[in-house]
């Protein structure tokens, strides 16, 4: 690890719990900045806190929203600040990993979910992603090929649409367009854009769509073959952010040992 | 063709000589009444004129935006029309057909052309889903077995991104997300809904992101093996409007002879 | 209908209750000689029988197998057939609708079923492929562009595999490949290619795979909402025989109006 | 790396400098036993013996064909093959990376192709899953939770058929119907299965379908941003086989940075 930690972006730290807040502690603990945003101030902070005691760095940057304007001017701040060990604040990695979490048959999808998905899968994705494409172009490439790497979250529903899923599959698939369209057009200036399709309940994720309401039952909790654990998909973002150049990957799955497909 | 002439409901109608305009043209002379939506007054009163000199019947909806309130607003002012042959207007199929023709490199989509894009792409269709799926569930299942055909036009960006498609892909992604959960969720209440994966350049397209901008050479103009017509289009959509209840299509794509693909 | 009836050759009649037969009866209606090619002479016999018995043209080919050389032979002699009202024996349309239903757990395929497989999805279909392109080359294009229209039935196990699929899907996939690359290099010789998947329980299936053992029920038998008939699926088959050259379609997915899928 | 080295089992090592003798070297280095087969005695030999003098245990076994027969009786000596670290030849991994290679216009595909691709992407592979499969379910789950890893090299033909591909697609959609399949029935046997697709022309490639035949130019060789390497392959194949068992992935693409896809 050198000196210089570069910046790692993380949209979307969630609980703390979840996959956000995993990959944010696993880039800190191996060297990088991390530039944490959510929509809610306690949670950026706590996380902050709780990454700087283990020995990393890390500031929060809460926003309202994930509008065009929001994220553009969070982005810029992160490019601002000062970083302890990062006097050029070279921002290196990015992840959105937020999601408008609108399940639901549609009839009940209200105008205001929509506008929900469009802003947390849209929206705010192409704000992002020209933040992070223009912070990523002013970078050398590093030794192993890269000026930047920026990944999304994706989801079962990146690939098909559903009964209950036709407000969150629409979000989906959009990035799934914009992360393919990205990969497509920078690869040649060496930026990397990848994405992960989840497709599995996550530990954090009990009572969501994927799962029954409730508490989660034992099994679930501790067998690892039936959920998916933050903390491995965490591993499989830095993976993916230390291709080589000769081989990078823009789409992968990952789902439990068990989980019915 | 009955007296009653049930509405056919077509959003982008262009400038007459597209898709939208041909299926309009095509539904009107098998017999519908043909509800014309689109974003210019001009447009709409040409092509309802035309129509109904043809002997069809035709109305013309101007609105001033695809957002989710306007398009609910003209989707309600159809229902509540005068229909002559229809005094119920009783409304049995629906076209979505717009779409923001946003192409570009990364760098060049501006916040504005993304909500050009969403609006076109996802508010828009959601809102008009909604209200043709509401019309639908109201009526009867008839001699096809059917309560009402929901239709959409897709793009080769339904299916992949590409370097100047981050928007127009995003949006189209988007379609097919909302085209599929709606199959798949009304299906059971024998409503059709079906979209049309467009390859290839439209007779109408030429200058567009698919052909070198300038003049159409002679050849794509009387050549029909290389570009699409909108008539052999629409026929497609009646196609699909018809189809027997036991074999239900929800996407087919289409190119001409002599594409490459 | 022209005096002269154009062949079309279809492999697969089954029991005569199938697609093959279906597709085989409405082809003959709409003014085709019929070459029909199955594995069973009884079964060609009695589907040229009844088409001859309600005005059509057929003629019947058995075979013992699938394999190159049979495959390539019998197209040979349906070439060579001398026609009533086709002296030339031209043949305009062919239909691969035979299959290796080899379904079951991975462990249970056997070294049989899988050359099972092969044989019907794969070498049957490249061989008659080839025998069908070189047909339709001699062939003048027709006022609607056509040379020949090359058709194939597919199934959902051609675009996922599943846990009773790993044979079924190999060989669907297989032909999806083939039939996706003869449509992209002989549409520009006036040469159409096309595939229908089949997503749902035909009629005459109950028993397989899709559905279980047994009788079907009452309701399975006369809801058209709920499987497939295979006429409807032989309507699809025209349709595609038919489309303008401008807009030509590789791929459509069939299901009745409430499957889940 | 414990005293036991489980056996890898890696067939297609071509040359030496492809995707397979890569990976076998990894492996090897990362504590395998590694079983190499090909159709060329010359070939596993040499590689034999550059991998022991590198420190790792190898073992070379050439087969006559992909046969049935030939693949089940090669797996079968493997299994019990004396391997000096492992007493019980524990086989842990596995990998067909051979394929039949058969580009070209469809009408130069002869039979004689079609049974090399069915040999090498259908049967062989069928017959070495199914050796994979028993082998891995008589071990133990391992602290990682995996009872086994079968890996399979898939391409772009993967996913499309194309001009000049007829043959290799339909041979490389069959592997990956396979691969689903499989991956499906046999994760919760704790059994992992993957296939890479592999998007792009290899180091070693040059002269193939996807370059002009000839030498390659030096830009080719040096510069890792335009060709795989097959040491990044490798270790791909090696990130696969150890990822958690609550996040597996069953596929992913790789290309190099500046590959236009």
């Amino acid at each position: 690890m050198s000196d210089v930690r570069p910046v790692f972006v993380v949209v979307g730290v969630g609980s703390g719990g979840g996959t956000g807040a995993a990959t944010a502690r696993l880039f800190a603990k191996e060297g990088y900045s991390v530039a944490l945003i959510a929509r809610s101030l306690d949670r950026v902070t706590k996380l902050e806190d709780e990454i700087k005691l283990a020995g990393g760095q890390a500031h929060g940057f809460p926003v309202s929203s994930y509008s065009y304007s929001d994220v553009t001017k969070v982005f810029q701040q992160i490019k601002q600040h000062s970083w302890p060990s990062n006097p050029k604040a070279e921002i290196r990695a990015a992840l959105w990993n937020a999601s408008g979490e609108n399940w639901g048959h549609f009839l009940n999808i209200t105008e205001e979910k929509i506008n929900d998905t469009v802003q947390s899968d849209i929206i705010g994705p192409f704000a992002f992603s020209r933040e992070a494409i223009l912070a990523f172009q002013a970078n050398t490439i590093d030794s192993l090929g890269r000026r930047g790497t920026l990944l999304f979250t994706g989801a079962t529903a990146s690939l098909r649409g559903n009964v209950t899923t036709s407000a969150f599959a629409a979000g989906k698939f959009a990035v799934r367009a914009l992360s393919q369209s990205l990969a497509k057009e920078f690869g040649k200036q060496n930026i990397h854009v990848a994405q992960v399709i989840i497709d599995g309940g996550i530990l954090t994720d009990y009572g969501t769509e994927r799962r029954p309401a409730g508490e989660a039952p034992e099994a679930y909790i501790t067998n690892e073959d039936v959920r998916l654990d933050p903390n491995s998909i965490a591993k499989t973002y830095l993976y993916l952010t230390n291709q080589d150049r000769s081989a990078w990957t823009w789409e992968l799955d990952l789902r439990p040992a068990h989980e019915k497909w």
